[in-house]
Formats: C-alpha cells, sequence, structure tokens
C-alpha cells in the first residue's frame, strides 16, 4: 500500500472486521449471563404450562352443569399452585382452584370467585354460563418440550434469563469474552499515580478507553504508560500480543518520536493500515501478529475515543458473537449548518433534542478541538458528514451515531 | 385505604418515589466509576493546556518573519511533547515542534510540516505568511484550573472517564450502590438447582429480576424460595428486611395460600398499596418497614418484569443518584389496531421496526398472556395504553418504552 493512500471509513471498517474471529464457546452461570450472546440453540425441557392449568383464582367447573344459569354446585376439593393433577369431578361438582393449579379431570372451565356467590348452605352459586376452556391455560400453550426457544445468536436479555431459568439452563453456552490491553505512550504523560506536575499532560485516554469497552461488557487490562524509546517500547508491546486485542495510545504518527509503526514491523507485525480517511481519527494504525489485533490509536483523546467507537468496538462485539457490531443510528434534523470539505468523512461531537414530535435536533456542542475531551462528555452523539458532502445545511435530515447508548445495528455508516 | 381502591400507575409511582432515599457518597476507584452517578462537584486542578502547545507538527516561527512569504529560516531546537517550556526563539529563528509540545518563548505561530521545504543547507523554507496564532492551543483552553468541570449529578460516561482521569481524580465521589433482595415464593415451584420433575413449575422470575436489575448496574442477592407456609415466610422475609430493597415475588394475592401481605403486617411493615390500575401488574404490593422499602410482585413471569420496570427499577435509579429514573419512551406509529377497554391502563409486549424515514412501527408480539415470557423475551418495547382510552386505532402514534434500553427520562408515563 503507498504511504499516502487514505482507505475510506467503510474499506478500513471492512478489513478491520475481516480479522474479527468470534469467541470459542465457553459455559457460564446463568446468574451472569446477562448482556452476553447465546452460541447454541437452546430448546425447551418440557411442555409449559405442564398440564391445564388455572388462568384464575376461582372454580373449575364442568360447562354443561353451568348451562341453564344459576347453578348450585357443591365444593369437593381445594387445589393450590404446586398440587400434583390428581383431584377429578364428576358431574354436578365444582373444586376451589387457585391461578396456576392444575385443572381436576373431568373439569373444562374456570370461572372467577368475583362471578360467583357462595349460598347459605356453603354451595357456589353460578350466576352464568362460561364455555368450555373458560380461563385454562393449556398445557404445552407456552412452550413445547424439544422446541427451540431461543436460537443462537440471541442477546440475553432479562426476558431471556427468565426463559433460560425455566428451561433449566443453568449453565449457558456463550462465545467467550475477548481478552484486551490498553497501553499508553507519550514521555509526556503523567499517570493517575504520579505526583501531581502542573507542567506535564495527565494521561487520560486509557481510562476513557477502559470506560467505553466496560460499557459493552469487556473488562481490559491496563498496561500502564510506555516511554518515548523502542526499547521500553518493544518490552511493553510485548506484554500486550498475548491478548485478543491489543490497544496502544499515541506514537503511531510518523514523527521522529513515534515509534509505533517501526516497532511492530521490527516485531514482525503485519501492517494493513494507517491511514483512514475520517476526522477525527488521525493517525490510527491496524495491525496483526499472530491472533492479535492491534490497534495504534491517536492520542488525542477525542480522536481516540471516536476510533474505538468506529473499529475497536464493532470488531469486540463480534468477537462476542454479536450480529449488531455497530453503534445505531438514529435520524436528526440539523440545527445550524454544518460547514465541510469534501475529502474525508467527518465525525461532530453533537447534542441532541428532542421536539414535540420526537424528531431530534442536532447542535455542535461548541469545540471540535480534537484535545477537547470536554466536549466529549457533553456530546449526546457523533453527527456523521460522509467524506464526499461539501457541507450540510440547517434543517436537512442527518444521521447521528448516539454514543454510550446500548443499541447496535447491523450495518455500518453511512 | 379501602380495599377496592386501585391507585392509578402516577399514583402509585409518586408513593413510591416518595419513598426514596439518594445513597449517601462513596469514594470509588476511576476504574470502576463507568456509569455511576457523580455526587459532588469536580473542579480542574490545572490548566489544560498547561502552557501553550502546538496543534501540529511543524515548525514554531514568528509570523512577522513569514509576513513576506519565502523566508529560509535556521532550525536552532526541536522540542517534542513531554518537554519543559523552556526553549526560545529571536527573530529570523525557528524550530522544530511536534503536536502537543510546548510552544518556545517568542514564537507565535506553528506552520505545519507539509507547508515548508527543507532547502540544500537545512533551513527550512516557508513559502506562504501566517497569522499570529496559526495553529497554536492556548493554555486553559480545554479547562481553567479551579473552575468546575463535572457537576454533582453527572452520569459518569466513558468521556467523564476521561475528564476524571484529566483532573486526577483517582476516586471518585459517587452515591452508594442501594443493596436488594430477592426471595421467591410457592410450593409448586422447583428451584434451578433441583432434580428435574417435568409437573412442576420452574422458578424463572428471581433470575430475570436479577437481569433487569445487573442491567442497571446492581448486583442483587438471591434469598432462594420460600414455601406458602406463614412462618418460612416470616423467616425468609426476615433476612430480606436489612437491605435497602427487598423484592419478594408472588403471594401477595388475597387467595388463601398468598401469605406476603398478613406477614408483613405481622412483622410491622407499613403497607402503602396493593393495588394499582395497571395490566399486567396484579397483584402488587408495596411496604415499608424501617429503611427497607418492600414489593411484593405479582408471580405471573411477564407481570412481575412489568412492575419491576414501572417502580423498582426507576425506585432504584433514584437511589443511585440519577434525574432520569424513568425508562425513555419513543414514538411510534401502530401498524394494528390494539383493542382496550377503559379502567386500567396497559402495557403491551410489542416489536418495533424502522421504516426508511426512520419512524418506528409497532406490531404486538403476539399472546399478550401474563406467563408467557418467551414474548417478553421476543419485545422490543412496552406499549402504553392510557386507562381512559378505548383502544388505539392503526396508523396513530403512541409511546413505547424500550426495554432492555439505557436510555432514561426524568418523567414517568403518559
Amino acid at each position: 500500500m503507498p504511504e499516502h493512500t487514505h482507505l475510506s471509513l467503510a474499506d478500513a471498517q471492512a478489513l478491520v472486521m475481516a480479522h474479527a474471529r468470534t469467541g470459542e464457546i465457553e459455559e457460564i452461570p446463568l446468574e451472569s449471563a446477562q448482556g452476553r450472546v447465546i452460541a447454541r440453540d437452546i430448546r425447551a425441557n418440557r411442555d409449559l404450562p405442564p398440564y391445564d392449568i388455572s388462568a384464575m383464582d376461582g372454580f373449575a367447573v364442568r360447562s354443561a352443569d353451568l348451562a341453564a344459569g344459576g347453578a348450585a354446585l357443591p365444593v369437593v376439593a381445594d387445589i393450590k399452585a404446586g398440587d400434583r393433577p390428581t383431584a377429578a369431578i364428576t358431574a354436578g361438582q365444582c373444586v376451589r382452584i387457585m391461578t396456576g393449579a392444575p385443572l381436576p379431570e373431568g373439569a373444562d372451565a374456570v370461572v372467577r370467585c368475583e362471578d360467583t356467590r357462595i349460598d347459605a348452605d356453603g354451595a357456589v352459586i353460578f350466576p352464568a354460563a362460561v364455555p368450555a376452556g373458560n380461563d385454562i391455560r393449556r398445557r404445552g400453550e407456552v412452550m413445547r418440550r424439544d422446541a427451540v426457544v431461543l436460537e443462537a445468536g440471541s442477546v440475553v436479555t432479562p426476558g431471556v434469563v427468565g426463559v433460560l431459568a425455566t428451561v433449566k439452563c443453568a449453565r449457558v453456552p456463550v462465545h467467550r469474552r475477548p481478552t484486551v490491553a490498553i497501553l499508553a505512550t507519550g514521555d509526556e504523560l503523567e499517570a493517575l499515580e504520579d505526583a501531581f506536575d502542573a507542567d506535564r499532560i495527565p494521561e487520560s485516554n486509557s481510562y476513557a478507553i477502559l470506560a467505553q469497552l466496560q460499557a459493552i461488557g469487556i473488562a481490559p487490562q491496563r498496561l500502564g504508560i510506555a516511554a518515548d524509546d523502542p526499547e521500553a517500547l518493544r518490552e511493553a508491546l510485548c506484554r500486550g500480543l498475548d491478548h485478543d486485542i491489543l490497544l496502544v495510545s499515541g506514537g503511531s504518527s510518523v514523527g521522529v518520536h513515534d515509534h509505533v509503526r517501526p516497532v511492530l514491523e521490527a516485531l514482525g507485525a503485519e501492517l494493513h493500515f494507517w491511514r483512514v480517511a475520517m476526522r477525527p481519527g488521525h493517525p490510527l494504525v491496524f495491525a496483526t501478529h499472530g491472533d492479535c489485533r492491534i490497534f495504534g490509536l491517536p492520542g488525542n483523546p477525542v480522536s481516540s475515543m471516536v476510533c474505538v467507537e468506529e473499529f475497536v468496538i464493532p470488531l469486540l462485539r463480534r468477537h462476542l458473537g454479536h450480529r449488531q457490531c455497530y453503534r445505531e443510528t438514529v435520524p436528526v434534523r440539523l440545527a445550524r449548518n454544518f460547514k465541510h470539505a469534501p475529502g474525508r468523512c467527518e465525525f461532530v461531537r453533537v447534542t441532541l433534542t428532542p421536539d414535540a414530535a420526537g424528531m431530534l435536533w442536532a447542535r455542535s456542542t461548541g469545540s471540535q478541538s480534537s484535545g477537547d475531551l470536554l466536549s466529549m462528555a457533553m456530546a449526546d452523539g457523533l453527527l456523521f458528514i460522509p467524506a464526499t458532502s461539501d457541507g450540510l445545511a440547517a434543517g436537512e435530515i442527518a444521521r447521528v451515531q448516539r454514543i454510550a447508548s446500548n443499541r447496535f445495528q447491523e450495518t455500518a455508516l453511512p
């Protein structure tokens, strides 16, 4: 690839995703499965309900006995939820029955307590007739034994957890989480645990990236800060290469103090790209070394976070087994003009305000300096301006990726 | 309160929220602050940048030297990011400077490498003039020492984590998470760890509730299953009362085997309501005992989850310090008619499909049986039908709460 080629965003994303590998299957306790992706079809282990049950607190009857209206029937038993289906009635009898309790043999309908009254000698009066099947939930109505109830690829939501408990799936087959290491680089950086020095630049990128990945269910390992020195960097990179993903913040430009690219090449990594036609997002390196996928991220905090949004999170979600890997975009109306010169696509930090009709109006957060992390903290989303655009006008409809959202889609921008 | 009064949804939610108490302040490591709520204003501990810095890789110059165009200046120093601001230039000199490096004294502009060339004897040629201030980022441009950079009540997003690292907030003041216990009740229930018995009902509610709360950052304790027996229930409830919130699944109806209400009363709990005019969602008990808030939730899986959505999650989010406590609603267009008789408000499980314009179309998941947990697993949201409605027509706009979303709003429905 010639040194000055800029890949388009879409080509760069496709190249990264071509190196994704969905994690192998592991079984984890149901109690910690929330948010994971199911790796095998899950089948019902029983009919549910296991027998015909009452849908109400009331009385189980033979509907034929009530046909004339005003029937008075003696109560011959009392069935509650948890009782085995052993009771029975014959013509002219009824049983008291609780919601979820098994219907007695011979009964074909349930009448709610509220629709009955008790006469002086304890018999139950049924003023009105009911059809057969009234207020009964049938065996197997919710699920049938051996039927697939959850397909491989399903995301484990709370409702899915309930279904898994229902079929006694105490250990859930899911795709293994990728391991991720984060390395910061730069002599100018002051670590969080260092003594305060007003002249230095606080290292914040590794913490922001950590939080971006925690928010999608990944627990990365921070490797600290490597000095701008090839030997120190080589040693630090080597500690990261046994992870599935290695994120390196800073040092990937082409300046004389930017050692990430040459050191990666010396270690035998294959460099796939180092220029993408997007802003912010320069410089961005993508490389592989054995089973490790390596990103050299920009040192600017906002650029770093945008690259994580557009490249790293989709890759990680694919490893987790998700079909929907890219942050969801929503249509918005622009409250102002957004200038743009054709060339690179652009991600503009915006706030979103809904109007009465529910339409979201997008406004710039103000400063779009890639050093201004506060603007990233204020932003509701990233407005996407295509590479070919010569600017967007107030009132136009455009698309925004909501950041810090947990909703994703299958297709990348645009 | 008379036995048969049904509280409106809004009144019941207001009554629950009146018993909320925002958690006391604790300090936690920055690495685990993602998603929490900041409990005190956070101020900058420094100017950022700490001095004027270069925004580009290039050359720092005196802009007056370039005014005529074609200036050739010798390079008298090389400044990189991390160097202290000690260099200086005088008229007719320039220094090589990296992005983020301190501007040398005497310089008032930076020219990018790409806009220069080097002549045969090593001097730098500047073909064009630049204005003073070109490609410089000013001291304090991002933040000023002692200014509030994050207000109390801010949610810790990844961007906020970056800002906290920037101001060296290694331990973050947040509101303590409430402790939550979950107790299931019912003789008919088979525990996940019990041997399989096709005639019993698997206990799934406590797992679904666990996942609902895990998704908002709470780690509840499961107390297992209590038998339908006043003494067993009393003992189990007592184990839950030392938590901030106690959730009891099942046993809250008025049947002869429903002991939750009488046992809570015998324990000295104050019952605030036990009937809400909503569907699904019956029966629902809300009580307090000392500092413990107690919910008696319906035994039906879907009803239980809906009550957790509408009452428990808002209460827990208020404890966590959030201003936005209620699940966000979005406008949708109805693909079909939705029948409804005035009386109770209703939450209908729906799927949502966007059209080309981004409008979401809502369709029922099919079965709305409150025992059908599969429909809850399939649903994208809950369509809200107000208590006064006599049905919604296809094509109408209505509102849907997205479940399993991480977006919340300040106001409850409607």
